[in-house]
């Protein structure tokens, strides 16, 4: 078969990143009209929390939908307002306008972690309805406010600026508001908005969230002032540790540094024994000169530091877990059960990342009746929606062995798991599924074992006392029949044993009784 | 809460893609170094064959890996070399160590799309081992052969070039060779390359495929010299366009194109009936200046293209099917199964993209018996191992009811699907599966009860011949016992009758058993 020059003829070329996901949009989560909606209030939402409670500031969070027919197709404004840190006003541009840049690529946890979300909202604007994004925002010592239009040119990945404004501020405001326009389907998205609303405000019942669309107004108010811990930006753990991390670590470096006090200064959770415990245990010597180390000595280096296996686990300052007197609060708050428990465990770490595991059980009071425990997911404080199945999460609740827990299905219980990590392993960018860590997995199914315990102590009570109950009735039943059968042998007054029989049996029962409520209305956790 | 300076100080910062899909490894698929050690093979593999396929070579396709022990950590040498097209010499650098930088950015399938997968493994070998990929290439028409390696700045995306060499080409050669230094688990890795090797060479009969480790050898032989049809470049179908895209297509053109003729001459599948059909519908003047559209009236027109429904479907050239013959042929080679039959439906389109899908089913012979149809998928000739059960092939193969196509589980049954498209909507960059868009499940709905149809005809017609079988069994049972009785009522001999009856049984029996034999040793579909 001859080779033509026709053939021959390829075009290489470069795409930028805006260009790569304009392409390839599914793969962020816009896969349709309806997941388009979704998905950009979600980006959002999480742009507007993460602006107020990683620098302490209780969130006041307003989302509002509007829908306009333009020549037939829909067309959804979607706007948020949050009262955050703001953005500064030189960064808001590339913020909006620059796919992979962002203030959230740290050892921290954070919502957003990508730096893709509001840029991809932002492109299915302008490939949908034209319309640029609209941004006014203003941080807490500027004096003023300024506002931005800005649409994203995709083959050079840079923002292009419409309109720029800038105003005196008069009153004390601080904060960001975002307006955008695209192509959707509201209406089939509404279900699933709903949801993700109701979801967030479980896990964040220190937030104010207001959502007002056409057809839909939902408001929480906060339950609590309490702020989650905020996480501290740490350095890296030495098992997680590669071959170019390692050389970007060391390249800044004084030309004196030993190999010990690299590793005592530069890594998280690395005293001075543990360095001198793995130095010998890897032979290298704790003095050497870390800039003296070559290509050959640095594999070896990085393949010893993730083999060894006495590091001590990450710590857990760079994460912020609700706690559980947080978790339950928001559960309470939104679902509205009988019986709720929850379990934080302690910090634990996958490939030297630190992740914490929490999981609260509801049971009972208005959660519906369900053949398998109703499952709401979060990631970083993420409500996940979609792709369930693939989800580790779904994976360990499927995996036990309810009746063990007293737990007869069909039965009221619903499962809050929260999965926090300064990296999550996230399926793909639209942020649906976590993957099954092996470590995870562990700390998951220990969590739900956990509180299945004290959920199965409760049920255990509420069955005593409905047997109680039970007595009680048979009891009253027969009282008057032998009261009636003592009064003729011991010629006594009906009535005087009748009254004595019961008061007896009161007593008694009521003890039992009390006791068993007192510790009912408890959550049995708690005393531990 | 006052805000301190402490917490207002944020770090905005751009990342390079190559700094993004370093960080978010897993995404790509790199997320263990047992999944590292197929997805390497895989990546480079796939650009081998797009590599001879596109440009009508038969391939001759290359694969060693060999283990190196490096001071106790697992490094494993994965080679790739193909008999291909060759890379320009002077696009080698990008090719391997830019991402987002390739040749297959074009409305034409291939196996590789996102300009990502080879660069991905570079990433991995140089975070892990720090060795750089080794590239040996020429092209046909070059007098030269041309050796690089390379490492990427994963900073700044950009490749650097470690070594480069270039000799006179003695003998007519053209391909390339490529080898790369992960660390890795090649032991629990084997069993998934081995079986990706199998069903590569399934969908790709054409090729002669070589594998070989040290604990495993594979050799597939081509079964046929025929290719595939070639996919042609096509153009934009109008209902899969967008706004940008407009403007791109737009802004080159001269000042006095018109409607109409920017539709008859831009896009696929209208003519000049076609153009002036929509342009009516949409009340567009079909003489206006493409030029002069403002914003509105671009959304507006952007908009009545994806709604109007009367466009043609795009065309399939853009497209390469296997075909039923290859299909079948591939099938035959690796499965061996008593009975296959193939159906390649026409093209059809989902979001203006087209697509085929291919499906065969194989029956008996070496296919083990299972309790569900096994399943291999391919998506664009690449085999698909990883999230069976998030891709919408198993959906649709689950949701058929079998016993109406006379399959009994467990049965030895198994089930090829194939879908090919200029832009299949894989759910994440990894390529692992296909989200379920609705066109796409018909289309493979229908497909398989096509050939479940046939699959049905087959089972029947062996069920006649077993039933023939045992008829002959029992006559011959009867026979000597009927012939005396009849020896004794008409006195003739015995043997005589015996004979003859058996000859008249033979007869009719042979005449029917023969029929269905022949029938049987063809493919029903093929009559067609």
């Amino acid at each position: 078969m001859p080779l033509t020059d026709d053939m021959l003829l390829r075009e290489y070329k470069g795409l930028s990143p805006a260009e790569f996901f304009y392409r390839n949009k599914e793969i962020a989560g816009f896969s349709n009209p309806t997941r388009a909606v979704y998905q950009t209030i979600r980006e959002l939402v999480e742009n507007a929390l993460d602006a107020t409670e990683l620098y302490r500031i209780l969130p006041d969070i307003k989302i509002l939908v509007n829908l306009r027919n333009n020549n037939g197709a829909e067309f959804v404004e979607i706007t948020v307002e949050d009262n955050g840190i703001g953005i500064p006003r030189h960064e808001v541009p590339n913020v909006f306008g620059r796919v992979f840049y962002g203030s959230k690529y740290k050892l921290r946890q954070s919502r957003g972690v990508f730096g893709l979300g509001v840029k991809m909202a932002v492109l299915y604007a302008q490939i949908t309805t034209g319309k640029p994004i609209y941004v006014r925002s203003s941080t807490p010592y500027s004096c003023s406010i300024y506002e931005y239009e800005i649409l994203i040119d995709i083959t050079a990945n840079r923002p292009i600026v419409l309109n720029h404004r800038i105003y005196k501020k008069r009153r004390r405001w601080h904060g960001t508001v975002v307006k955008l326009t695209i192509q959707g389907n509201w209406s089939s998205a509404k279900r699933r908005v709903e949801e993700y609303i109701k979801r967030t405000a479980m896990i964040t019942p220190y937030a104010n969230i207001y959502f007002k669309a056409p057809d839909l107004e939902i408001s929480f108010k906060r339950v609590t002032r309490k702020l989650p811990s905020l996480p501290i930006e740490s350095k890296p753990h030495p098992h997680g540790v590669d071959l170019e991390m390692l050389k970007a670590m060391i390249s800044p470096l004084e030309e004196n540094l030993t190999l010990r006090e690299f590793l005592i200064t530069r890594f998280d959770s690395i005293g001075e024994t543990t360095a001198d415990n793995f130095c010998k245990w890897a032979g290298f010597s704790p003095s050497i000169k870390v800039k003296k180390l070559d290509l050959k000595d640095l594999t070896l280096l990085m393949s010893k530091m993730k083999e060894y296996n006495r590091w001590r686990r990450p710590r857990g300052r760079a994460l912020s877990p609700l706690g559980t007197e947080l978790l339950k609060k928001g559960i309470e708050e939104t679902l509205h059960p009988e019986f709720t428990t929850a379990v934080t465990r302690k910090p634990s770490s996958y490939s030297g990342n630190p992740f914490i595991v929490e999981v609260a059980l509801a049971w009972g009071g208005k959660i519906p009746t369900s053949d398998k425990p109703i499952l709401y997911r979060f990631a970083n404080k993420i409500p996940l929606l979609y792709d369930e199945g693939a989800d580790v999460s779904r994976k360990i609740v499927d995996s036990i062995d309810w009746s063990y827990y007293k737990v007869k299905f069909p039965a009221p219980l619903a499962i809050v798991i929260h999965i926090c990590s300064t990296k999550l392993p996230f399926k793909g960018v639209g942020k649906e599924a976590i993957a099954d860590v092996v470590e995870i997995e562990r700390e998951i199914e220990n969590a739900i074992k956990e509180a299945a315990r004290r959920l199965r102590a409760h049920l255990v009570r509420i069955e005593k006392i409905y047997e109680l109950k039970k007595k009680k009735i048979t009891f009253e039943k027969y009282i008057p029949e032998v009261s009636r059968a003592l009064s003729e042998i011991c010629r006594v007054k009906e009535e005087y044993i009748r009254e004595k029989l019961l008061t007896i049996m009161n007593r008694i029962l009521e003890k039992r009784g009390s006791k068993e409520v007192m510790i009912y209305a408890q959550d049995p956790g708690a005393k531990r």
